[in-house]
């Protein structure tokens, strides 16, 4: 343990945009609030120079321009020196990388520590969540993983706007004090003990941004976005509830609350990439065009093969996917929505092709 | 019986923009499909000059700009004449001033009609929906009124933007005979037998849109804006349920999708309503700024009584209607989303003040 051990260490793994705010949204949770906050957020940085620039000039212009950090962050490149010690590990990673660096973590942690997923992404391959490539890779407990999700564009904590979020673990009494280490005067955490829900929320929101901005560039308007936001969180929902998540989580802040405030938001990186597709590049001319990854497209396979191994139907998913692979013309993505026979709204919504 | 009497006649009553664009789509739909569709489209308008505008221009300039009407609609100021031998009779008149018209309308009544409400609105004092009113003051049984809700903007129907909506009827055959009446190539209705919970959708949706536009005068971003709509559905469906409607009809295009459509559009009247009240106007400085009534600014107290009335927590109209009655500064809306203690999601949600 280190000198500090009377105050706790908390690692953040990841200096993008999101694991930079939720770092400043931990120290500012500490500052409001003595008793039981962390004496040190280390943010980890793949990049030196990034890690220079947190620990010395309180600043990641890269992904956040001029916003000052709070001083009780500091940063480095060396991941096992971040998670060294500390009692809580937060990873912010591309979902498509963690388990890369889930080992060099494992050899570092310390025993009893908590690891909370802020990764919005089903791993290719294996379809596993998140939090089920943490528990494979560090041999940590179900009680010991918790996730984070909710309507959090990255750009606006930053700018302390008010928001609320989701922490989400099997133990509640862990989830309350994840909670509790992230409440901030702008961001306001509930708890739930739903892991599945929360995380199959996240990343098949993903997808639907991706069919939302496929709208956006074929120039429909607000009345078919809503159609396919209200179509796509059904069919999130039955995933979710088949793989055993919860139907009040879909429609609570990790799930419609994320949906709305992705698909509103200019900001968003899978609205955004969606809406190049929608104007006809292609998904290489499209990640070209992308400075950060649109996860949905890495994703977007992966969910609907998930989806067909447990029999649901996911038909915004499988258009998306279809436009990604060249089966589908992105013209034909209206025909979604209005080229069914006339049908009762339930059947439609949970039984439509 | 009219000399037409082998084609159906529909009558729309109001001439303001979505009555008007419905009866494009009733045209629309009976021009793509000639069996069964109406010989006569009859819109009444309150004002002889709207009236004699639409029969003899095809235009309706006050609402719809310069679009083109399709010839089948003829207009009429004289309400007997308008509903006289038709078979579907569609209200789109003010909610609040329904109840006045309903007398004559009963006069002429054609024996077996079918009445489709488009008005989304609790009447005042009475706390009635449009569908009790109607049922109330033309003595029609409940399997012969349906009722038409959904992410339905008036201006991107009207410009033939691809939509979706939901009809609903006691008995789903009338609802299937209405939404095969107004299925065009751009508007595509699903139907369903929940009234109460599609129409209980289509009222606090426009308080909940108040709340939102609130939001956007304080200029308070995205993630803060989903947590209201999420929220604010929730307490809908809370109320829904509670007078019998169905959890299914709120997560539909009826509920989520009409919330989403309208708080995405700048076109949104109540949206707009919201914004200046946001901005620090009061309720009589917003009306006078606002051509066309935010009828959620009427129905607010009217939704909140009957959700005392059953016992529902509704904290997000609670405070629309302390902002309206002068007893809560609108700066203070935003605690409404963050001043709460840590809690699990599903209470916060559920029992939340």
């Amino acid at each position: 343990m280190s000198s500090t051990a009377h105050k706790e260490k908390i690692a953040v793994l990841g200096a993008g945009s999101w694991g930079t705010t939720f770092a400043k949204v931990l120290a500012d949770a500490a500052a409001g609030d003595a008793e039981g906050a962390p004496g040190q957020i280390v943010l980890w940085a793949r990049r030196p120079e990034v890690a220079d620039e947190i620990s010395q000039r309180h600043t990641n212009t890269t992904y956040l321009d001029q916003l000052t950090l709070p001083e009780l962050i500091t940063a480095t490149d060396q991941l096992s020196a971040a998670v060294s010690g500390a009692g809580v590990v937060v990873l912010a990673l591309p979902a498509q990388s963690l388990r890369d660096h889930l080992p060099e973590v494992r050899q570092a942690l310390a025993p009893g520590a908590v690891v909370v997923s802020l990764i919005k992404g089903l791993e290719r391959g294996t379809h596993l969540r998140m939090s089920e490539v943490i528990a494979a890779e560090l041999g940590v407990a179900d009680d010991h993983i918790a996730v984070l999700s909710g309507p959090n564009l990255a750009m606006e904590i930053a700018r302390e706007e008010p928001t609320a979020s989701v922490v989400a673990c099997r133990d509640a009494a862990v989830a309350e004090r994840i909670a509790g280490l992230c409440s901030a005067r702008y961001f306001r955490p509930y708890t739930n003990t739903d892991v599945t829900g929360v995380e199959i929320a996240g990343i098949v929101k993903n997808v639907i941004a991706l069919a939302v901005g496929m709208c956006d560039g074929q120039q429909l308007g607000d009345n078919s976005k809503a159609s396919v936001i209200t179509r796509g969180l059904a069919e999130t929902t039955r995933l979710a509830v088949a793989l055993g998540g919860r139907l009040e989580t879909l429609s609570g802040l990790a799930g419609l609350g994320d949906l709305v405030a992705t698909c509103a938001s200019p900001l968003s990186r899978n609205r955004s990439a969606g809406r190049l597709l929608g104007q006809g590049y292609s998904p290489e001319e499209t990640a070209q065009q992308m400075t950060q990854t649109a996860e949905g497209i890495k994703s977007a396979g992966a969910v609907l093969e998930l989806a067909h191994q447990h029999q649901v139907e996911m038909p915004i998913t499988e258009a998306v996917v279809a436009v990604l692979t060249g089966k589908l013309a992105v013209e034909n993505i209206a025909t979604l929505l209005l080229a069914r026979e006339l049908k009762a709204e339930r059947e439609g919504l949970t039984h439509d092709r």
